[in-house]
C-alpha cells in the first residue's frame, strides 16, 4: 500500500458544516485508514462557536458513524484517529481570533499546511487576509476553495483576487468534486490510450454529445440559499462545463497539471459566443412546479415563501457549439435540473451512423454507436455497438451490445469517494484536477452572457412538473436538430 | 419459428462417408427438428454398396446417436425423420446405375433438387455428366462441391469446367464450412454496422493482422490422403484466405451474394505477387517431428510408412501483403498447422498504439488495442482496450480490459453448427457464403506460385516437434518485422 510521507496540518474552515461532516471528515478518516495520511498529521476543525476538544471529538464520532458505512467505521481505529483531531474557534473576520490557531500550528514547523475553505465564498477574502496578517501562510501552505466561487465573473474575480493577494495561483486548489470521480478521470485514460478512439473523436464521426446532470431532490429547506444561484451557476458553469472540457479537449503534452488545464481552457475559449437570438434558440430555463417525486407529492419551487416571485431557474438546457477544428458542426447538448424524474449524471458520445447500412434494421436508434459515461447514480462506462443476432437465418439481423469498459470486477479495489481522491491530490500538491483561474473566468464569461440574456428575457422562463424530465422546451431544443435526449435502450 | 416452404430433395453423394455421418446428417436432423426443412423433403443417401432402406435407417440412427449430443437426439422424432430418409446405390461412373435415382426423383416433380457431392473431387466431373446424361438436372437443381476442389489452379479449373458443362455457375455451391460459423458472419456485421470501426479499419490505424488456424491433431491414419495436399492446399488456400478476404474487403454494395463476392475477389487480386526472394523471406513451411500432444507421445509426420520422404508441409506461415489503398503497409501474417500445441483458430486485428502516450505504462503490449476473433475451440469476439486502474493514486495507471462483443448471454439461442447454416442457405438458394469460381481461381493462382517456389526449394523445409507452436522460423517471420504472434494476455 502506498503511504504518504507528507506530514500535513489540515485546517478546515467550516469544520462543523454540512460538507465537513458528510464528505471531508469521512474522506480524511478513510485516507488515514488506508495509510495515505501520516499519523502525525493533524486535522484542525475551525468552528464559529467555542467548543472543547472532547465535545468536538464526540461530535466527530457521531457524524462519522452517521456518514461512513457501518461496516467501515471502527471505534478502535477512531480512538487512534481522534488523536489527530483538533478544534479551534475563529471568528473569520477577527484577526485576533486566529492567535490560538497560530500557536498550535507553530508548535510543529515541519508541516505542510492546507487551509480548506468550506465556507460561503464571501469569507474567502477575509480568511486569506487574516491568515496572512497572522503570519499563518508559509511557503508550504495551500488553500482549497470550495464552490460556488462567486455568482458571476465579477464576483468570482473579486474573490480570486483577494485570495491571490496572499496565496500564489500555484497554492490555490479550486475544487470541483465531479473531477474526483474515478470515471471522470477515466475519460482521459480512454481517450488518450486507445487508438480506436483517436480517429473517431471529432466532427467526422461524432454526431453530437450530451451531458446531463439530473437531480431528483428539490431545494426545500435551502431555497433561500439556492435562489442566489440556480442551475446555471450551481451546476452548469462548473460541473457540466468541466466535464465538457475533458471530453472535448485536445491531447495534452503530458498529464502535468498546467498542460491539462491549458487544453481545457482552450476549449472554453472556443465556445461560440451567444447572440440574443442564440439565447432564445439554444437555451432553455425553467422552474419546477408541484408534482410527484418518487411517488410523493412535493411543492413547486415558487411555493416556498422566502423566494416568492423568483426568476431563478431550477433547470437549464443549452446547446453549446465549439468553434475549433475538431468539433466544428458537433453540438454539445447540456442540461441540469432539480426535482427531475431520477438522479442521473451521464455523458453520451453519440457517434454517427455508418454512411450506408447494408443490413436490414428495425428502428433508427439501433444503428448508432454510443459511448455512455455514467457518473450517477452508479459510475460506469458503456460502449454500445452492433453485432449480428446469433442464428442461422440468412438475413443478417443486428442487435445492440452493451460493453462495460469500466468493470470493477477485474480488479478488486476499494471504491474511493471523489473527495478522498481530491484531498489526497491536495496533500500531494497535485493540482491537475483543480480549476485554474483562467478556466474559472472563461466559464463565467460564457455563463454570464447567458444569464444576462435571461435577465433581459431573451429566453422565456418555462415550467416543468416536479418528478419529470424537464420542460418540453428542452425536448424541442434537441428535437429541432433532429435528435433526442438519451434514454435507456435507445 | 421460421419454417421452410421449400420442398427439396437432397441427394448426398458420399452418403455413407465420414462427412455425411459427422456433419451433414446431424445438420439435416437439426434443421428438420427446428422446422427449417419441410416434412415432405427427402434425403437420399447415395451409397457405393447396395444396401436396403431398413439397414440404411438403422445405420443412420446409430450414427446420429453417435454424433448428435445425447440430450438432443430423440428416438421418437427420429422415427418421424426416418420417413424422409432414402438410400440409392450408384456407381458414380456408370450412367445406368443412376436409373433408380431418376425413377425415385421423378415421382415428385415439385421439388427443388440439391446434389451434394461429398466425394473426392475426381468424381465431380463424371457425377455431373451422368446426372446430365440421365436427365436428372432440372432448372431447380443445385450442386454442392465439397473441398478440396483439386490441388492446383489447373486441376481445380478442370473440375470446375467439367461441372460447369452441366450446371450454371449460379447453380454451383462451393462450400467452405468456416464461412458458416456465426462469428465469421459477425465480422461483416461488426465491420459494416459500427461507425467506430469505419475509420480505424485500414493502414492508418491497423498495425498488422494475424490469422491462425492451428490444429492439435496429426494425420495418423490418413497420411496418404493428406500428403497429396498439405497445409497450403488443405487450409490456407481456402479457409484462411476466405477469412482474410472478409477482414480485408471493402464494404459491398449490399449483402447480395455477387456484391460480397465481388469485394472478396478484389482482395485476392490485390495480393502482392511473390518473387523467389519473397518466397524465401515471407513464407515458412515445416513438417512436425515426433513429440507430445496433450501429454501423449506421438510420431512425426515422416514416421508414417506410406509417405516416406514426403515434401508435403504440415505447417505453413506466410506474410501476405495487399496492394491496395486500404491495406498498403499492413502485413497479414497467416499460419496453419497440424499437431500444434492446441486447437486454436483466431483472427487478430492489431491496432497501432496511440501516437504518443502520456501515461506511465509497464510493457509495450499493454498499449495497443486489439480485436480478437476466435473461431476455435470456442467462438468469441473480444475487443481489448485500455482504461484506468480504479483507485485514488495520482499517477494514472492503465490496464487492459477485455470486452466480449459476441456474448450469447444477451439472446438465448440454440447454437447452430456451421453446416446447418450452410445447408439452409443451399436450400434457400442463397450463395453469399459460397465461393464463386473466380475466387477459387484467384486463390489457387496465389497458392500455386508459392507451392511452385517451395518445389524449387526457395524456402527450406523446417521441422517442429509435435505439440509445439510451430518452427522457430515462423517466429522469425514476424519477429523480423518487430512483431509477435498473438498469445493470450499480450
Amino acid at each position: 500500500m502506498e503511504t504518504s510521507s507528507h506530514r500535513t496540518d489540515i485546517v478546515i474552515f467550516g469544520g462543523h458544516g454540512d460538507l465537513a461532516f458528510r464528505k471531508l471528515m469521512p474522506a480524511l478518516y478513510n485516507l488515514r485508514l488506508a495509510g495515505f495520511i501520516d499519523k502525525q498529521s493533524r486535522i484542525i476543525s475551525i468552528s464559529r462557536r467555542p467548543m472543547n476538544r472532547e465535545t468536538h471529538i464526540a461530535l466527530m464520532q457521531s457524524k462519522l458513524e452517521e456518514f461512513i458505512s457501518a461496516d467501515i467505521f471502527d471505534a478502535d481505529f477512531f480512538a487512534d484517529f481522534s488523536e489527530q483531531l483538533e478544534i479551534a474557534y475563529i471568528d473569520f473576520q477577527d484577526p485576533s481570533s486566529y492567535a490560538n490557531l497560530k500557536i498550535f500550528l507553530d508548535m510543529q514547523t515541519d508541516r505542510e499546511r492546507i487551509y480548506y475553505l468550506s465556507t460561503a465564498s464571501d469569507f474567502f477574502g477575509s480568511i486569506a487576509q487574516n491568515l496572512h496578517t497572522c503570519d499563518l501562510i508559509t511557503e508550504q501552505s495551500r488553500v482549497v476553495l470550495e464552490k460556488p466561487l462567486g455568482r458571476s465573473l465579477d464576483t468570482s474575480r473579486k474573490i480570486n483576487q483577494e485570495v491571490l493577494q496572499y496565496f500564489s495561483e500555484s497554492q490555490i486548489f479550486r475544487i470541483d468534486h465531479y473531477l474526483g470521480k474515478d470515471t471522470v478521470q477515466n475519460i482521459m485514460a480512454l481517450r488518450f490510450s486507445n487508438r480506436i478512439f483517436m480517429p473517431v473523436w471529432g466532427s467526422r464521426d461524432v454526431d453530437h454529445i450530451q451531458i446531463t446532470v439530473a437531480e431528483s431532490v428539490g431545494v426545500e429547506g435551502r431555497a433561500g440559499y439556492y435562489d442566489k444561484y440556480g442551475a446555471m451557476r450551481d451546476m452548469i458553469q462548473n460541473h457540466l462545463i468541466q466535464l465538457l472540457c475533458l471530453v472535448a479537449m485536445e491531447p495534452p503534452c503530458s498529464l502535468d497539471a498546467n498542460n491539462v488545464r491549458d487544453e481545457k481552457v482552450k476549449v472554453l475559449r472556443s465556445f461560440r459566443k451567444m447572440t440574443p437570438s442564440d439565447i432564445e434558440e439554444k437555451t432553455v430555463r425553467a422552474q419546477y412546479t408541484k408534482g410527484f417525486s418518487q411517488g410523493e407529492a412535493v411543492p413547486g419551487y415558487l411555493d416556498s415563501e422566502e423566494i416568492k416571485g423568483s426568476t431563478t431557474e431550477t433547470f437549464a438546457a443549452i446547446r453549446v457549439d465549439i468553434d475549433n477544428w475538431r468539433w466544428n458542426g458537433v453540438p454539445f447538448y447540456i442540461r441540469s435540473g432539480k426535482r427531475m424524474r431520477e438522479k442521473n449524471s451521464e455523458i453520451v458520445i453519440h457517434f454517427k451512423s455508418v454512411p450506408h447500412s447494408i443490413f436490414p434494421h428495425e428502428g433508427k436508434c439501433l444503428s448508432e454507436n454510443k459511448l455512455v459515461i455514467t457518473l450517477q447514480p452508479n459510475e460506469s462506462i458503456n460502449l454500445k455497438m452492433m453485432n449480428k443476432i446469433p442464428g442461422i437465418s440468412s438475413d443478417m439481423r443486428l442487435q445492440e451490445v452493451d460493453l462495460e469498459l469500466n468493470s470493477h470486477d477485474t480488479t478488486k479495489v476499494i471504491k474511493h469517494e471523489a473527495y478522498e481522491r481530491l484531498l489526497l491530490d491536495i496533500i500531494k500538491n497535485n493540482p491537475t484536477l483543480f480549476m485554474r483561474l483562467d478556466e474559472v473566468e472563461e466559464a463565467w464569461k460564457w455563463a454570464d452572457a447567458i444569464i444576462q440574456g435571461w435577465q433581459a428575457n431573451q429566453s422565456i422562463m418555462k415550467t416543468y412538473p416536479a418528478g419529470t424530465d424537464g420542460p418540453s422546451a428542452a425536448v424541442s431544443l434537441i428535437a429541432k436538430d433532429g435528435r433526442n435526449w438519451h434514454e435507456d435502450g435507445c
